[in-house]
């Protein structure tokens, strides 16, 4: 058994020397806020969003740097934010774990998480309270992509980064805050970054491009299949494999995140997908469920194709965000919908109604 | 990182040469019917089956070959086929997904799929139409194995080869085509190669075989248990792997293959099975389920073993297949009643019972 | 493809090198026993115990080594044990499966397993028999760890070793021997050695130790996440890795077996759990389920820590028995009581009531 990796069990010292090195210091300020988001045609759900997003804002940093995120609870229960992958390293209270490392942030209160980003790749963020619920049901989870000291050659190639987190949703307890995540019930609809098909977007890219793909099973395994490429799996979790594999269904177990590097060396449309049969529905309805298309620039369509005429929204996998380095990026597509606009929309209704009769 | 399998970075450039070299061109038509299997003692299933089978016949090719499949939909539903594995290189109008890649084909209508298989492997084929019900529940899935130019050292070892197709299927909407496939609904039979323990086979081997058992989750996901002999896993989706590894429960995401050999050291009577609890059932009872045996030649068993008296079905897990060589392989094996002897067969019984009264 | 660990497609030899060393004969005896255990605060569970206990008593031998189990049926229904990961080699009728290897042990007989343990690793043992209620509800399963002849470099840095067996409970069905198992049903509670958060137990550590985590998917699919420390994954069903990779989600198949080694270089108060989330839950409430805390020696915690005033059971994860050397442990603390306990409990209370009257 060789330990070409055993870097990882001094991580310490790795540390050490990253922070004599240029890190710096990123502030920031997230609020918890309760809105409403379409997750499929016909389907809403209530969440608790980052910053009124579903995902969460992406977080951006180098590894090394410092953090300090004010989190701002203005929902009407108690969370915390646990930030996964990171360790934590003399700073074991900051692990947003609720009487653990810390007392949940109650509602109208906030939490300043201060530490170091200790170790590079593919993290997240998520709520570490009732997690069945909240991070199972209600969104809470959001990017974090730190970037290494030491990439490795094959992610220096890289000319375009995706982002999918993978996500499971409950109609029958959609609209309902505190209720939903007993074990006995079943998902009804998948996603990826919070929408279904055929609400989600195209990943465009172009010959030559090689792709680096971030599967995130956020709140759903997830079975990855990418049409019309071999996959090369180069991350667990955000840590390079020494061996990495090819494939063409990638398992990302709950939790869990997968690195996948492509080649886009076949230009065509492709649909990518989770290959877990009912997670391609909507409720039971296919085409649905977590599934995207890959579309080459240039190849042409036919008129019966599903997209012909999508609204193309171009940051959906976060690829242009990840262009803007470090930070703290709110993604407006992600946002939902304030409850309060929902009232005022009802009033309206019901006005409208009553004048109607 | 090391990148040993580089090569199918540049996979044109691979198919290229493959063409260059001895390549054949393999012309076959297969048909999509209306048909009826029986899945355990007791429990048949309404199929839409591939040459009137399921699994569907064994297609088997070399790398670079060409296949022309004629696909001749004699079905009241709409289907198509998706060469899953196969890269589809500067052919991506072949890939079988219906609405992105071609229309759908309509009931009485056929389709020419003509592409290169451009990699090697455990490959498979399945319908692209309605995925949670045609492939969850109507057998809509048959093996294609591609040879590799240049297999791996280990590969020309094997003295036996094996297929093993792992399924589940729903008795509520058994018999009911358009029903079944919402993500709410559980499984109740698993079977491999469309069957339920007892009424799979034996695998048949000698001391000193070399096996290679290629693991599809076809739609169940797998967790397999050879009883008797550590296996190694060589492939993941039909691509060797790196570094394999060694595994007595060897996972299988849904849509995933996984090769793995086992040397045939130790005589004896080894059941070998999914190892998920309720996978060994039949609608709860056991014995049943993902369940098969490896039989050695010239073990004794005793009066009260479960097979002692098997009708022995030689090729059930393709062996004798395998031995044939490039060409789609029906397997009589595998085929279903049509639902025509169906209505005869119920029409007779009731002449008979009208008789009766 | 390289086959550093050919041996194992040779085991036979090794097996014949060992015996030739300085093996042992370990003779045990083994009881099955109608039991009730508390799985978690308000939730008992009938179960068939070994020895009494949930896990089973740990059975720890040398590779090479022969084991006599003389295991004896005071249980009302009949069972096998099944030895997985023993090879059975030229034992193939010690291999515990009913109708297969042999008939099943009736309840009041006994049965002698005699074999040698041909490979070394996290092995375990199951009853064989209706696996999905005896083994997926009913505690039967145990550890058993065979020591290797040639450990690797990195096992031999382990100063502390743990064992976590995962598993999911019905309580719809926990009462009644004879019930559940069905692939409909859904378990509601998920526990480590047999107990739910919170009455599951710290791991305490100190700083400097290198941990050996062995997690057993034993009846519940794992996704086990340790928070403050990547771990190594060594081991796949007890057999080394040739590229051990790194991790922060393991994932274990249903009766798989993973080792993992991480550090201790980071003090604090760590949760770690399986990462589906409705495994975190008591029936749907949460805290609950299968997670437990790592707590560093010397980490002063709050007021409002969840195990502020813990009552510490040293031996939860089988650490101190681990220290014990070769042997069939028993351990105490995994005990359940007998239902005479139960009914004499039961008399005692309705006399009470009655006396109220």
């Amino acid at each position: 058994m060789k330990f070409k990796h055993l870097k990882y069990l001094c991580l310490p010292l790795v540390m050490l020397l990253s922070q004599l090195a240029n890190a710096e210091t990123l502030e920031f300020e997230m609020t918890i806020d309760e809105m409403t988001v379409d997750v499929a045609p016909g389907f809403k759900n209530k969440v608790w969003a980052f910053n009124g997003q579903v995902p969460g804002p992406l977080i951006r940093a180098k590894e090394g740097d410092r953090l300090k995120v004010k989190v701002i609870n203005n929902s009407t229960l108690a969370h915390t934010v646990h930030w996964h992958g990171t360790l934590q390293t003399n700073s074991w209270k900051m692990d947003g774990v609720p009487n653990v490392t810390q007392k949940a942030i109650e509602p109208g209160e906030s939490f300043v998480y201060d530490f170091v980003v200790d170790r590079p790749g593919s993290l997240w963020y998520h709520c570490h309270v009732n997690v069945p619920e909240h991070v199972g049901l209600r969104g809470m989870w959001g990017p974090m992509i730190i970037d290494p000291k030491e990439p490795e050659e094959i992610e220096k190639e890289v000319t375009k980064e995706a982002i999918m987190m993978f996500s499971g949703w409950n109609s029958e307890v959609a609209m309902e805050y505190g209720k939903g995540g007993h074990p006995a019930e079943k998902s009804d609809y998948f996603s990826i970054n919070g929408k279904s098909f055929p609400i989600t977007q195209p990943l465009r890219v172009k010959e030559g491009d090689v792709v680096r793909i971030r599967l995130y099973a956020a709140s759903s395994e997830v079975a990855y299949h990418l049409h019309g490429h071999d996959v090369l799996v180069t991350h667990k979790d955000g840590l390079p494999l020494e061996s990495p594999y090819w494939s063409d269904v990638v398992h990302v177990p709950m939790g869990g995140r997968i690195d996948i590097i492509a080649r886009m060396d076949n230009p065509g449309i492709w649909i990518n997908h989770d290959h877990i049969e009912h997670h391609t529905s909507n409720a039971g309805k296919m085409p649905g469920g977590a599934v995207t298309i890959i579309e080459y620039e240039g190849v042409e369509t036919e008129d019966w194709y599903s997209w012909k005429d999508k609204e193309y929204q171009p940051d959906f996998y976060m690829s242009e965000t990840m262009k803007k380095g470090s930070g703290l990026h709110n993604i407006d597509l992600f946002k939902g919908k304030a409850p309060e606009s929902d009232r005022s929309a009802r009033k309206k209704k019901r006005k409208k109604k009553s004048k109607a009769h």
